[in-house]
């Protein structure tokens, strides 16, 4: 291991650029020298550096992929759909895992300049804004290609491939509406996230447009957080002037809220209709059946690779490129109205 | 992008060993070159690359991960603990995911080479042994340190981390026999999997140290997938000399016998006692209750990553390190003998 051109050379008695001639075969090399090299190196185990080669280049062939939490399969399927294209592309990854720390995406931000990567595709971690402004600095600078996915920053600019979290909210609102729901209740995950407050956006937005009166008692924060929604749950059921349906804004807070209902022997849509926005895997596993509004992270993951390539390839077109995938909607039968 | 250091050199009127100098605080350079070189790379916004760095020690600070699938969050979990302890160190991590194709190992493990990675840690897919040999000549002939994680390679004489399997089926099997059961089946997953094969020879042993009579009517294979375990479980409950007990080998599997429970209105332990390998999150989280034996995936990557910082600390030390988790056994009741 660690064997460098130079080892080569040495040990065939020949230069170092005969050597480079013969493994780039480039360039005038006796046929007799060449074998000479070639047994050496076989002899050696020797493989010719990517690193040797990117040096030339002053760029390697990786890209960096930034992700808040690799255990959330969300992001696992994410990582799928971007290697299939990357794979097709000769690509490597490298992989940053960040725990939603925005001081962890800094620093994975600036080891991808030093690591001279062609370009990153990141989920950003939510956070208050002006961090966020440190960090949108932070990616002018390094002047590396970004492509955000899933996840935007608000008045960043910045290209990428995202879901319509407007459209998540409205839909999966309009949907309860339609069957006749006019007590709708929606939780919501961290306040700092530009997401879940896009769908807090589109649920006003449907309540408005069928003159539906918007409640701040029927607006619930769980911050993300299974427990959270548990707990909710059980005190929107105890309300008094009680919501007939419920708006669940993450797949990890619709596992909260069907615990609870189990817990509590209530059923849906009988005790209360609801829509999930984004699926929860296993509840279809155990025949629990939940309408949803999807993305699909493996279409997003390759559409940002594919939007990498497409800047990486025209170095010279510097326009911010942006791509809104429109959600779906996954009918279950639990937004349906029964009384 | 792309500045190297002679562009710097070049622009600040001074020799590319003087920038050099610069960079790595070494050798005397006159203090007002130096502000002059400092002024240069600040304007140009010259960030030094990791790749010059490496080449001069003809290794990198990266490792490779390699994983048979991203979307499932038990590698999910590898990787959070592995990362976290790269990150103390100061490693990178490049990712391959094989999507269970030895091919796609192979392919992953001779990058790995010419990236000149400092070490490997990685799942192998599984399958058919011939081809693992072809593999391991590889590993050997590459010349990178390598730390398994999780599953082993038969034979193979490689450091890893791994899971006692045979201990997780005769734990498994043995809390049921102590519960009064004889009649106890088991589910296995791929057969080309050394671990589910590790598992039925711990069922077997169980059975054996208790003079129960090994049954091959009560072996079943359901090859890691939900779907077959759905319909094999249905199988089982309208055998004539049904058992009361069940063994499942991995989580995939135990979520179809979960499906395959409700559908039929079944119950645990009423109907079939089981036992589980491996934890399957969400059951919890709707509240269904199934005994399961664990090993914990943050700790299995953890532990791998620290192997792997040994080796690499160590090349003189060529010993083949090997470390064996022991799984514990988390009671939820679903192994109760309760007829």
């Amino acid at each position: 291991m660690g064997l460098t051109i130079n080892d080569i050379a040495k040990i065939s008695h020949v230069s170092s650029t005969t050597v480079s001639r013969v493994l780039n075969n480039s360039g005038y090399v006796k046929e007799e020298t060449r074998q000479k090299v070639l047994n050496v190196i076989k002899k050696m185990n020797y493989t010719p550096s990517d690193i040797a080669r990117s040096l030339s280049k002053s760029e390697t062939n990786t890209i960096g992929i930034i992700v808040p939490d690799i255990t959330n399969n969300y992001f696992g399927e994410i990582i799928k759909g971007i290697s299939e294209v990357a794979e097709e592309k000769n690509l490597n990854i490298v992989l940053f895992n960040t725990d939603n720390s925005l001081q962890k995406e800094l620093k994975a931000l600036k080891s991808s300049k030093a690591q001279r990567i062609k370009g990153i595709i990141m989920t950003p971690a939510f956070g208050d804004g002006n961090f966020k402004n440190k960090y949108t600095d932070l990616i002018e600078e390094l002047n590396i290609p970004v492509v955000l996915v899933s996840a935007d920053i608000k008045h960043s600019n910045l290209s990428g491939v995202f879901v319509d979290n407007i459209k998540c909210g409205l839909d999966a609102t309009n949907l309860l509406i339609k069957e006749g729901h006019k007590k709708i209740a929606i939780m919501t995950g961290n306040i700092n996230s530009d997401a879940t407050m896009d769908m807090l956006c589109g649920y006003k937005k449907a309540l408005k447009e069928n003159s539906i009166k918007i409640l701040n008692k029927y607006i619930f924060n769980a911050d993300f957080k299974a427990e959270i929604a548990y707990k909710l749950t059980n005190d929107i059921l105890n309300m008094e002037d009680k919501p007939t349906a419920l708006v669940i804004c993450s797949n990890m807070m619709t596992m909260g809220v069907v615990r609870a209902l189990i817990d509590l022997k209530k059923k849906t849509p009988e005790d209360i209709s609801i829509v999930g926005i984004n699926r929860v895997d296993f509840l279809d596993i155990v025949g629990l059946q939940v309408t949803y509004v999807e993305d699909s992270p493996i279409k997003l993951g390759k559409s940002s690779m594919d939007m990498l390539w497409e800047i990486i390839s025209d170095k010279n077109n510097k326009s911010v490129r942006r791509s809104i995938m429109t959600p779906r909607i996954i009918c279950k039968g639990s937004e349906k109205k029964i009384y």
